[in-house]
Order: structure tokens, then sequence, then C-alpha cells
């Protein structure tokens, strides 16, 4: 998995914090861009604390994100408030089996060895099929989950934090949440103040919606 | 493939011809419900014909649909202005190989009998990952784009007349091709006025966004 | 202040109710149809109470509603998932003076007086510069935001959650909150199962995003 | 009124024209930030104007817009794919009358001298009513349309597209006409690829919404 920030509006903290002072003050948006950059930082995580993150909205980031499977993908992109472009199979021949082995399969050898050979043999199909003119469309029916696929992924801060809400929490699924705190990384570093609380919905807002009594992670 | 409308707004055209009506009116609402429905239904006709279609937008229309592969509802999930519940791979154990043939392998007895066994294969190998303790979640890495899926869709009718722009198109994937057709047909019976000239965007618009000159529909 | 409920899915407890059992049944959708239906609601409720809400959204809710002002409109139609037809200030000519009065308004008999004279005066300009060829859209730049207006509404119940979560608030603006109880009252009879809990946040969620201290709804 | 782009994304026509080009390339995204930048705005181009418009919506536009009327904002605000943070006219009192004048009030001395008037009229009796403690909330509904009001608004290049598509038609209200203008200049400098023909419907797809006949903008 390759997660790369490859754009985001600049200065996100302050952008955002002038947002929240302008709905409460009568100055005009190009005095408020002369205010202290500290002192809207502050307004910013008061305001975010207290959960209106509607002001967050204002800024946009982009990821390109590679080496994830076609299960990662389908999940991901059940989030709405986003905008996705996507490695078509359609339209894409791939010419060699890139995959993803989940770990609990990594860990035993002589399942692992199955799956590299069921994998191989698919993709041998795959091939073969293209060959005797089946249209790459429907020669693709027989590619597993496990497929990788590059995806180019951009959500504003708000819908970020949601995804992070859900997809940090351990009931996620495996790659989704290993996918989910690179991300959470990379934003962070641009953007600490949006997200200096971010993660599972357990930490931002005390609320479990799986079962909390079995979560190892859940404060007990 | 199995579609079904189960739920809809009652009386899709009268409704969003009385909302078409209102932004014109002063009368109040109530006064409007007892307004001749021909004539209502008229209005809505004009409306939708000069291409104001925000007003179809109050009338949801709810899908069952069944027997499609994955490599559908990860194109169908892309329509955002949309709500879904999908069969979930991660909890639903898939007791025997139900899955599409697409119908260029159909054609082909050697290819097809080959796709039966290869997808038979990933099925028992699938199923013997779970017995050594392979979590569903991940066993089903394994498993191919053609396994078939449940989902239920909900999309305005706004939103359905954008979907059937780019799905009825013949350069759409056929199985999503063929989905849209069906739905198109549940539609129209409950909602002749909105979905009256609903298609692919060369017939609604005159517009095609691929390569119209190889198209065989393309009005020449 | 008039509301009403215009349309709605039907059986809104059970279609929804229907879609959260999908998601983890092996059962196609028309067999999960036949299950009964106190079952499906009971699923529903357990859903909801966990936070999983999503499930909700394939039922839609259409209200119309007449005698409300434009400062309640302005602030309603931020809320952007759903659909608004919204009667014209630039095509409908107001031929008579219709506006809200707040109640704090209301309680002072002298403040009332001047402000019906303010608004009847308004009035009267707003006509007289149609008189004189200002066009209609320009005329009404002078009438208040007390002026009273039409709109139909549609959103789904997961956002009507949203929409209940915050405007059913102490803090929320007392003619918005007053339109967000009776849209309650209306809905809570068609789908009691959805909202049986909806309401502020301090209720649904135990968060306050707003002073609770200074809160006379807060629980102490 | 007084428009600013206060944010975007960096380089929006080579960031959007990379996504354009992964969805149908082998080569990971890594690769592709290596690609000649002119190439890479050509293939945007291309895929803009065979219609594809949603790889622009990696790319967010952030203004300030001062000066501007409630009727405006009322309008803006419709537009749902968008995020907004305005100035509260429950929360900041307003100490001077700053209000809109249409031109064509402008342009008949007596009626703007009865205009300006009649504005000063109302603040007097806003401030006198909250004097009387009538909440700020509550006073603000006899502030007019022409209120001045200041927003910062973020959209994504697809979205601006169909906001300019609407709003720069010469149908559309002449206030919300000239913001739409202001705001497509500023875009056009630092994204000329994806806003080269932005603009009204009838310049960008031939379509007209609203009566040609008796536009004197639409092309005899």
């Amino acid at each position: 998995m390759k997660v790369e920030l490859i754009g985001h509006t600049p200065e996100p903290d302050f952008t955002t914090g002038m947002a929240a002072l302008l709905t409460h003050s009568e100055l005009q948006p190009h005095l408020l861009k002369k205010k202290d950059k500290k002192q809207v930082k502050n307004i910013l995580d008061y305001v975010i604390k207290m959960g209106h993150t509607s002001v967050v909205e204002h800024s946009l980031f982009t990821f390109s994100i590679s080496g994830v499977s076609r299960a990662l993908t389908h999940q991901l992109v059940r989030h709405r408030i986003a905008s996705y472009s996507q490695q078509s199979q359609r339209y894409v021949k791939l010419s060699n089996p890139h995959y993803i082995i989940p770990p609990s399969i990594k860990k035993h050898p002589d399942i692992k060895k199955k799956y590299d050979k069921c994998i191989e043999d698919l993709w041998a199909f795959y091939e073969n099929m293209q060959k005797k003119d089946i249209p790459l469309e429907d020669a693709r029916y027989i590619l597993p989950n496990a497929t990788q696929s590059n995806i180019i992924v951009s959500m504003n801060a708000r819908s970020l934090l949601n995804f992070f809400d859900l997809r940090c929490c351990l009931y996620a699924q495996w790659e989704i949440r290993k996918l989910a705190y690179q991300m959470l990384k990379l934003v962070r570093e641009v953007a600490p103040v949006i997200f200096s609380s971010a993660g599972p919905s357990c930490k931002t807002k005390k609320i479990c919606p799986m079962d909390k009594k079995k979560c190892q992670w859940y404060p007990k």
C-alpha cells in the first residue's frame, strides 16, 4: 500500500479558522485575513471541540493510493461526500498478477502457497480469455477481490473526520483501517488543529457503534 | 438478474408536478393539491422538457436487486446521490457458488467450461480457508468479480435520469446497462411523465460523451 | 405556519428494516419481503439504537410548508441532503403583506404596532416601485426577512434525524424549531420505529454542541 | 461586491489531469506525477471537451465574498455541492445600514431617495427594538433582502462549472450573475484548462433552459 497526499488547500487550519471567525464577526473577510494566525487557530480548535465541524469543509485533501485491493476500493467508494478517479478494469489490461495477501493468510505458509498458485492460475486464464477474443471487460469477471487497484481520492476535512470515525475503528476491515491511519498521519502533518483529535468514534465521541464489550481498544 | 421496485413516493408525477407549480404560484400548497391532476402533469411535462429537473427530486424509488455481479455493484455505488444497503461479504458466508457468466463467455462452450471449473475451485478454496480459521473477511479475497450480490438501492428521479443518461448508453458495460433498462421499465410504469423521454444522453440531450462515429445506436 | 406531509415511502419502517436485514443475510430480497413484519421492525430498532442509520435513507418524506418567514427558509435550505422547491420572489408578485411576527414582538403591543405599520409601508413601496417599472426581482430587495414564503421539502429519514438533532435544540432559532417539532410529529405517525427517539442531540446522543450549563432543557 | 479567491488546490489543471490519466493507465500514481505537464493538461482538455468532468472534482476553490445582499445568498446556498460559512444575523449585530441598491433603482433618483430613506428607517427601528429587549434574532425580521452579508464559499471545479452554466446565463438574477462572472475570472487565472470554455449553458452545451427567442445573447 502506497499513500501520498498529492494536493490540499494551503494552510487548512488558517483558512477554515477564518471561516469560523467570519460567521460571528462584523468584519469583512479581507480584514479577517489580517488576524493573528495563532488566535485564528485557537478559535478553530474551540469550535471543533464543540462539535461544529462544518467550517472544516473549506479544505480539501487529495490522495493517490496504490497497491490496495478491489475489496478495499469497493468499501472506500461508499463514502459519498468525496471524489474518486479509479483505474478502470474495463480499459486497463493488468499485465501481471498484482494482488493483496491478507496477513491471516501470510501467517499460514501452506495456505499462502495455495493462494498464490490460485491467483496465478486465474491470471493465466484472464490472459488466455483475452487471446480468444473475450473482451477485457468480461475476462476480468474472473479476477479476485484481491486484485490491486490505483485510485485518486479527494475528501474535505469534515468528510475525512467521518471517514476516520468509522475506518480507524478496530471493527473496520484491516486493510481499509491501515489506509485510514496512513491518511490520518499525512493530514495531521499539514492540518494539526483540524485533525488533532481525529480517530475512531470511541475516542472522538465516546460512542461505540459496535460491541464495545468485545473490543480490546475500548477503554474499560 | 432480478430487479423489483419495492417502494416509491406515491403518485410521483403529481407530487413533483405540484412542486413545479408552487415555485411560480401565489397559492399555498393545500390549495395547489386541489388542482386538476391532468393539468399539473402537463406543467411537469413542460418543465422537464425545458431541462428543469430539480422538481423531480421530490420522488424516491427503491429497488431490490439480486443476482448481479460485484463488478456491477462496484460501478453502481459510484453514483453518489443514492442510498445503498448491500449484502456484506465480511459477515455473510456465501454457501454455494453463485456467480455471473458474461454472454461473451457463454458463447464459447470450452471457455465457459473452464470458467465454471475455475470458480468452483475458488469456492472450494474459500470454504477450505474458513475451515482453517482464516476469517471470512479474508477468505473472500479469493472470490472473483463475478460473485453474485444482493443490494437495495434508492435514488430520486433526478439522480435516476442521470443514471439512465450514462448507463443506458451502448458504451456502458453490458451488465449495468441491462440493469438500467430493467429499472427504467419499472419506473416508467409508475411515473410515465417524469421518465417519458429518459434514456441515453444521445436520445435525451443529443450529446454523445463517447465516440459517436463508432456507435451503431447513434443516429447517422 | 402550516405543515403537511404530502408524500412518503409507504411503510417506511418495514422497507428500511428489510434493507437492514439484507446486509447480513444470504437470502434474496424477494424472500426477505415475506419475513414477519414485527420481527423486521425489531431488527431496525436494534440497528438504529446502535447508531447505524444508513438504512433509513431508503425512505423519503415530502412536506409542504407555508406561512413561514424567509428568515426560516434561508436556514432551512442550508440542509444540503434534501430537495427544495420554493415560491420564487423573482416571478411571484406578492399581492398583500403576508409576514411573520416573532412572539417577542407580539408581546409588546407598541412595538408590534410599529412593526405592522413598518411592513405595510414597505409593501406599499414595493407595489409602488413595480408601477414605476422597477422589475419585480429588484422591488423585492425592500421586502423584509419576515416575508412569508411557501416551500416543498423532501428529506430522507437519515437527513431528517440530523435535522431534528440540530433544530429541535433549545438553541435553535424559535421559528425553525417550531417547524422541526411539527415535522417530527408528522413523521412519527407513519414511521414510529425510525423516529422513536428522534429529537435534539442532548436526548439522542447525550451530546450538547452549545452551552449546556445555560440550557434549561439539559438534564442536570 | 468584493470577491477574493482565498485558497485553492495548487496546480488544479495538473492535479485533475493526473486523475484523468490514472483511470486509463497501468502506471502507479507516483510515476504519473513525473509525466510532462503539458501533455497531462492536453489530456485534461480532451477529457473535459468530451463532457467527462468528474475528474475536475479533485480541485477545490474557496472564495470570500462580501458586500452582497441576502437576496443573493439565499440563491447561492441552494447550490448543494458546496460549503458555506455565512455571517450570522442571529449573532452579529449589524451596526450601520449596509445594503445593496439594484441598478434599476439607482437609475431613478426619486425612487433611490425613497429606498435609502426607507432602509435607514428600518435600521433605526432594528436598533430601537434591541434597546427594548427584543432579541437580535427577532429584531432582524425587519431587515430587508437588500441587507449586506459576508460569506465564505468553497466549490469543487465540477460544481463550479454547473454554477457558471446556470448563473452566467442572461436569465439569472443580475446580482448573482455579476458574482458568477467575478468568480469565473478568478478561477480562470489559476485553472485555465478546466475553465477554458466555462460559461452559460448556451455557450458550453448549446442548450438554453429558458426562452432563447427572447434572449439577446442567444446566437441567432
